[in-house]
C-alpha cells in the first residue's frame, strides 16, 4: 500500500475486496468434506512435529516457506505460528509504515484458528472423508489467511479513524476505557450493510452459473446465512477487538 | 471419487465445478500486479535452489510439503516438479483406480507452466510491483494447480468416453492415428457452450457486488474475454492433447 492511498476510502475498498476473497475461499473449502483425520493430532506422526495435526503441520511449514519469501514483512500479514519463523531471503520491499509500532504486538490468530476449526468449519462443509487431506489443508490455509488478514486489518481501520478524529479517541485511550472505545467504533447501520452484502456475495458467487439464465434459487455452494453469521458473530467483533487493542496502544 | 460415481455425468459435473475454481483463482491472482521479480531467476539466491526463481522455489517446496501429506496419491493431481518428491507420511487412502495404469506416465505440466507464466499472466494482471511476492507466488500455485487438475482431467474424460464406445476408438488407437482420435474427441458445439459459460462465470464472479442492484457493466476483476481465450486457446486443446495421449496407451 502506498502512503498516498491510505485514506478512509482506500481502507473501505480493501475491506470490501477482502469479502470476495473470503467467500471464494469458503466456497473452495466446501468442495471437500470435513476430512476430520486432517485435524486429529494422532492421525499422522511426522518427525519433528509430534502432537501436530496434519493441518497444523502444513500451516506451520507453509508459513516457514512463505516467511523465507518475505510474506510477513507486509504489515497486513500475521502468522499463525509466529515463533521461530526464518528471516526473509528476499530483498526487502519498502512497505510504507502507516501503523504505530505497537501494532506488531497484536496477533489474535489463536482465536481465529479456534473459531475457524472448531466453530465455522462444521457449519459449511459436509460430513465425511474423501482422502484429499493435503488439498483440504491447503484450502484451510487460504481460508485462515484470508480471515486473519481481514480481521487484523482492524489495525488500519483504527489508524485511519484515529487520524480522522484523534480528539474523539484520546480521552478513552488515556482512560484505558475499552467499553467506550468499542462504543466509538460501533456503527450498527454500517454493520448491517456489511452483513447483507456478504450474504449477497455468497449468493452471487456460490450459485450454479449456466447459460439458460435459470436462477439456482436456494442452491448455493455455501449457505449464505453461514457467511452472514461468520461476519456478525466473528469477523466484525474480532475486527473491533483488534481496533480496541490497537487504539489502547496508539499513544504509547 | 467413488467408483459408483464415475460416469459421463460425474465427469462433466467435475469439469463444470472446476471452471468456478479456475475463475476464482484468476480473480485472486489479479489482486496483485505482475510482480516480475518473483519470476526472475537472478532476483533471489536461495541455498540449494540456485537458478530458481522465487515462484519456482515456492512451487517446488510447496509440492514437497504436499507430497508428504499425500496430495499426489490422488490420480487427479500432478506435480510440476515430480522428480524426487518425498513419499507420503499419511496413511494411504484407497482412491478408486478407474484409469489405465499408463495414465501415470502422462504429465504435461511443463507446457502448462510455460503457458501460464509466459502467455496468460501478462493478459490479466496489471503491470508493476507491490512487494507481495510471497502472496503472489501462493496465488500462482493455486492457479497452476487448478489449471493442471482441469487439463489432466482429460484422462478421466477419455476413459469414460472410451468405456462408452470402445469400438469407435479402437481402430484409431491401433493405427496410432492422433488426427483421427482428435477428430473423434472434438465437438465444436460443446466447446462453444463451454467457452460462453466460462466467459459468463468471469462476469458473474468478477463483478462488483453491491446492495443497490446496480450492475457493474463492463467492469470486471478479470476480463471475461481473457477467460474465454484461456479455454479456447489452451485449456480445451491441452485437455484434448491429454485425452489423445491417454487413448494411445489405452490398449497397452
Amino acid at each position: 500500500m502506498k502512503k498516498a492511498e491510505f485514506t478512509l476510502d482506500s481502507v473501505r475498498d480493501s475491506l470490501i475486496r477482502q469479502e470476495d476473497t473470503i467467500v471464494f475461499c469458503l466456497i473452495e473449502r466446501a468442495k471437500y468434506p470435513l476430512n476430520s483425520p486432517a485435524y486429529n493430532q494422532s492421525y499422522v506422526s511426522i518427525p519433528g512435529f509430534s502432537g501436530s495435526s496434519l493441518v497444523e503441520y502444513i500451516v506451520k511449514q507453509t508459513e516457514t516457506l512463505q516467511a523465507t519469501a518475505g510474506r510477513y514483512e507486509n504489515p497486513e500479514e500475521h502468522a499463525f505460528f509466529p515463533d521461530n519463523l526464518p528471516r526473509s531471503l528476499v530483498p526487502s520491499y519498502n512497505y510504507s509504515q502507516v501503523l504505530h509500532t505497537a501494532a506488531n504486538s497484536i496477533n489474535i490468530n489463536k482465536m481465529i484458528w479456534d473459531m475457524y476449526c472448531n466453530q465455522l468449519l462444521p457449519l459449511f462443509v459436509a460430513e465425511g472423508e474423501d482422502g484429499n487431506y493435503a488439498s483440504t489443508a491447503a484450502s484451510d490455509i487460504d481460508c485462515l489467511q484470508a480471515l486473519s488478514r481481514r480481521i487484523h486489518y482492524g489495525k488500519f481501520v483504527a489508524e485511519v479513524k484515529f487520524r480522522d478524529a484523534p480528539r474523539d479517541y484520546e480521552p478513552a485511550i488515556r482512560a484505558k476505557d475499552k467499553d467506550a472505545l468499542m462504543k466509538l467504533l460501533t456503527f450498527e447501520k454500517v454493520e448491517e450493510t456489511v452483513r447483507r452484502r456478504v450474504e449477497k456475495k455468497a449468493m452471487v458467487f456460490g450459485q450454479e452459473v449456466n447459460l439458460d439464465n435459470v436462477n439456482s434459487k436456494g442452491k448455493y455452494k455455501v449457505d449464505p446465512s453461514v457467511v452472514s453469521r461468520l461476519y456478525v458473530e466473528w469477523v466484525m467483533p474480532l475486527t473491533k477487538l483488534v481496533q480496541v487493542e490497537y487504539l489502547l496502544r496508539r499513544l504509547d
